[in-house]
């Protein structure tokens, strides 16, 4: 840390000190914020228009961790790697798990592939076809095998089943099917493992998508049981959609399994959270931050056009930074506000949080943990291209699905 | 009905029974079809910019009943009146019941009204004051005692409470209250009076709203008992919210409460049923058809510059019409197509029966229950005005809130 | 067309006549509309998820126009056949405008393409790299070739470039290397070829489009001179804008180039045009049907999961079938209504000619160009894959862009 | 300002010389910095549902210029004081500006009133009936006589009109109208006056808005002539479209007239401007930045729960921060990497500047213009209640437009 950052941080502390904050919890609760970055998130990532892979990329689940490791390395936070079967099958599932010890790295939640298969053109749990659902739920029942053998403790679903045209098929029957296919998973799921159900509002489906909100997805964790729990992702929703609000009733209800992170300006655009709207970031982290532990937290985006790397240390910054400021907020102040209905005091409160430049803290508690201080400037200044990207194969690109 | 219409009547008959339609099971069905139109619907509507009241609107309960039975005589399906509590509190509630009997209707749902009174500023049931939230209790309370004297079967709950800011009140404390004050209205309520919980995206609350979404609501009832339903709202959804298929998901899980009818291009815009997207009010009508029994079905509109009369009786046209038509579907045609994952067929069995001149059945049906044949233009036609409203008091207009 | 429908038909001229609509003009009308079909519409489509091809697409341009001939041959109403360069691309134009010709057809717009190279990963006419804009130059110079020698009269150019993250580049440099090479494409351009320029909303670009609405394309439009006009998809706009009414500014300030017929209820869903909002579709072409003439009128779909032609078979019918509803609509007494200020009276009108059912007029018109009468179940029960699509070699899936 | 406020401050002119800024430059543009605050957010306002005066609002035009002169004296950056007829008439204007001057403050803009008058139901310059069209013009003709009256350079017309039914009315003809109209009142404006027209994509118009978006605007400023130029109220858009897009294409054409800043997270809210998303507010402020002086900004917000002045006085103090932050985006690199086509090179420059706390640069250009450091403090911990507000009448509440 720069001395200038490090007058800073001190300056910094002293306003909160002053302030009755008590810093050094606030900093170790910042060095437990662990994201889990995605395998598929340093492969190859594209529209339906084309894709346009940069020299460098990955060419295995190995090679993945090698990435991810990079980027824990530099912000100190993403000590996990969610994998996505088939793209991350391998031979031997005890080598992926000790590679990944090896780089410092724990593998996160196993996620099944229910849309890359041609036979899933209309649907996997929920196909009208009965031979399609058991590939379906075979599928799974082969995910949760894998994260047992690579020590995951989750499984993250996301169904893309759905129709696209009116008439298509039938809500009822669908849900039926849905239940049924989702009770056999969670009856083989070992001690340990939990089943995070995601929704999403549409695409692929563009006319209904069977588990298309919080309430769809909640509903069937509530068939399930207990370890049955509702994933989040930020791009998912209808414009205007309150989703701190939605993060609150969910962990309110014991069902708040974690997130899928990125941002959106206007579909699921999977782009680097925090780049559209911090504000809604921050909102979000302070609902989370009054949780009694933090749910699964995972970044889940597609890299279309800037490099994967950068774009994922500046994704854990992000977040770090959005977690900082959301604990920096006067709770028993709020309470008091809020109770009086102190409408600008209470608001206040929170705009007094998020305007604080945290970086000087979460400089600091990054370079204890033994990252950088500024991770994104180690990147760039640094020589990942030289001890790995340079050694790679170049990955053929594609000119899109109408080509 | 005209000669023209009969021909057409029987051109349609004899190519649905072709297609192995029972007709007389069609129109059987359609002639149970009851809408409720809403007191308020008769009374002056505007938007914030103000309001434009026409001469001729009535002035107390008892005639906003008599523009309900003009509705009524005309579209021989809209027998029964909402009523919405202080709009319509009268000295006897005995004596509006019989003046709605002598007319040939009931009174409807009792709708509360939790935000006129300015001490729900910070809002009603969840006001962060428990004086406040007495109050609204207390209101409601006082809506099922006039349910049971007008001999209702329905409490309408919509609760407008919400926030402006974040950070304003807390998501969860305000669950707590909400869940709270409806179960004191809920075990007040008598025997054969049912709670139809709404939900609204946005409005008059603009950050958060307390029940946002069906999920939120759907979760309410299910603290209550089964009593206690949905109520869907066609104008309280984010863009792109599939609404037939929460209608299916509501029916399937038996809370599907009943609707207030509308249609929007924006937000919750209030305009004429069917006026927007008759096609998405088909769908909804061919979910509702599959049903067991029809669930309370209303009619919830602002009409700010439209004849209010004409507006009421065009929109139990419009929903007629796409009752009809969504008895039209070919079931068994359909079912088949979906099993077999024929896409386009299924959907072609929609477009069908959506395509098909209805106007002919629902004029049969009509005439069938002393109605008009063609109820706009027998309105259009009419004497109304000599009969009704040119007896009746001006009604001061406004210049919108700001002035 | 079978007896029913004719005596249907009978019954309908009927009873426009005594409306006193001109029953055969409407007739010569309809038989005008024309249709592009997009040779792209026939091959594989997909979402980023993935695609499923179905067996016996075409594999070559040449193949394409057989299909396209199918719809055609059923239809009455789609004549042209939009190609899209490179995926058309041929060693000889004569030969394919020759082949078209031998099956009844022509080829419409040349549709260059501006996403696929991996060199427009940062944009193509709008690239920040001079030769990258070349590049882009010359494709579309190429294209405008192409066009004379397939005798097309028109380059429908969409232009994907724009931004993903804010930032990243500056509006209006961007802008004023858009209007430049424009500018070159424009002086290119032979007299009798057009060019359309589309806008769109978003995808793939994600925080900024460069053509993002009307008003940006309108104003690109009005520096090149009267041969550039805008062209209108019905999926590229945000929720809630009035398409129709967009409709009616261009065609006033004589920019109005045509259309890209499609439906969505989502983002740029490219579903079947006619499945999400008919009286939509009606409403546009309420507006086109006003006009001296319609302008080029195309379809550009993707077919994921529904039947390549089927699905195109029915996008032209539901477009004949809109178009015979405008044509209904009883345009003196709209006019006479609007000017009384006669809200619903004149809304009913519009109500009226779209509650028609118009298929048997369709059918008529269609059967008297030698078409089909019910072109859908004429697909259906026809025998199109014996003659053709069984002798087609399969083509490979793809698991979709993650893989 | 207090001594820690001051050590922050020396600290970021330290941070930010070090990288090249100059910081005087900044505080002179910080200086120059000039919001209108509009006269009727300082009284009553609601939503259709009704509305909750709070005790102490102003009776007077002349009361609202007291309010308004708190909040300039609070934050040093609110001379001007936008005023709207009728609301504000007085029958001497020469006084209305002498007490603004009196009070430090001038008369900013003057916006007519088109939809109070119960003759606009069915529309102002739009309106089918000429003689309404004449009262309309004729209002606007009156409020560029009360313009020069006070001393304004400006009259900013919301055009309300459109229509709430497909068919109602016929869009060309209604263009024909509101050019017509418009081009009166254009060749009416004395020198030094300008015309700022805004357009608005819905409410209280539901199915088509006549000036909907930018570029129905800039199509009718662009007939007119230079002076008129588009106004852009950050509430009136669709969801996903971006604002500063807009603001860069309206600048480049020298068509950007304006702002009306409020915040909304679904319709058009009229919020607190930054309380919903500051990041796009400050987005916003990096294209005003650029340009070489900034228009006329303007308030335009609805305060329905919370209290007028601490809102206003917040609002100002979030668009000096935002402006601030603007000023520290390190352009001459920025315009380097976006060459380069360094997107996220690019982009983290902007993140780096939102990123910084500016409340010690904007407390101190505001104490050097005699305002003070903390205005929402000052405000909250001050005697307003005292001297100002306990002194007023009550205002009546509203039990909304349905009683």
């Amino acid at each position: 840390m720069p001395d200038t950052t490090r007058s800073d941080y001190e300056r910094l502390v002293e306003r909160l000190t002053a302030r009755g904050a008590d810093v050094a919890a606030i900093e170790r609760r910042l060095a437990e914020h662990r994201i889990e970055t995605p395998s598929w998130g340093y492969a190859n990532a594209g529209t339906r228009f084309g894709s346009y892979p940069p020299p460098g990329l990955p060419s295995s689940p190995f090679e993945k961790l090698e990435d991810a490791a990079e980027v824990h390395r530099l912000t100190g936070g993403a000590p996990e790697v969610a994998i996505h079967i088939p793209w991350d099958r391998v031979d031997d599932y005890g080598a992926l798990r000790d590679h990944a010890a090896s780089l410092g790295l724990r593998i996160g939640a196993v996620n099944p592939n229910l849309f890359g298969d041609p036979r899933y053109k209309l649907g996997s749990l929920v196909n009208p076809d009965a031979g399609v659902r058991r590939l379906a739920i075979d599928h799974v029942l082969e995910c949760i095998r894998i994260a047992e053998a690579v020590g995951s403790t989750g499984i993250s679903l996301w169904l893309p089943d759905g129709t696209n045209y009116a008439g298509q098929d039938a809500f009822v029957a669908r849900r039926r099917r849905l239940h049924d296919g989702l009770a056999e998973i969670y009856a083989a799921l070992p001690d340990g493992i939990e089943l995070l159900v995601e929704y999403k509002l549409y695409e692929p489906a563009f006319y209904a998508t069977d588990l298309a909100d919080w309430g769809s997805a909640l509903l069937a964790c509530q068939r399930l049981g207990p370890r049955a729990r509702v994933l989040v992702d930020l791009g998912h929703h209808a414009h205007g959609v309150n989703i701190e609000q939605i993060v609150a009733v969910l962990a309110d209800e014991d069902r708040l399994g974690g997130f899928h992170f990125n941002n959106r300006k206007y579909g699921d655009d999977d782009v680097i959270v925090g780049a559209v709207n911090p504000f809604e970031l921050f909102l979000i982290y302070v609902e989370l931050a009054g949780l009694p532990r933090l749910p699964r937290l995972t970044i889940d985006q597609a890299h279309v056009i800037e490099p994967k790397i950068e774009a994922m240390v500046l994704s854990v910054v992000n977040l770090q930074e959005a977690y900082a400021k959301a604990l920096l907020v006067d709770r028993a102040a709020l309470a008091e506000r809020q109770a009086e209905g102190d409408v600008l005091g209470a608001h206040e409160l929170l705009l007094e949080a998020f305007a604080t430049d945290v970086r000087p803290l979460t400089a600091k508690v990054r370079e204890e943990r033994g990252a950088a201080a500024d991770p994104v400037a180690a990147f760039r200044g640094g020589d990942w291209w030289e001890r790995v990207g340079s050694r790679r194969a170049a990955v053929a690109t594609t000119g899109g699905l109408g080509a």
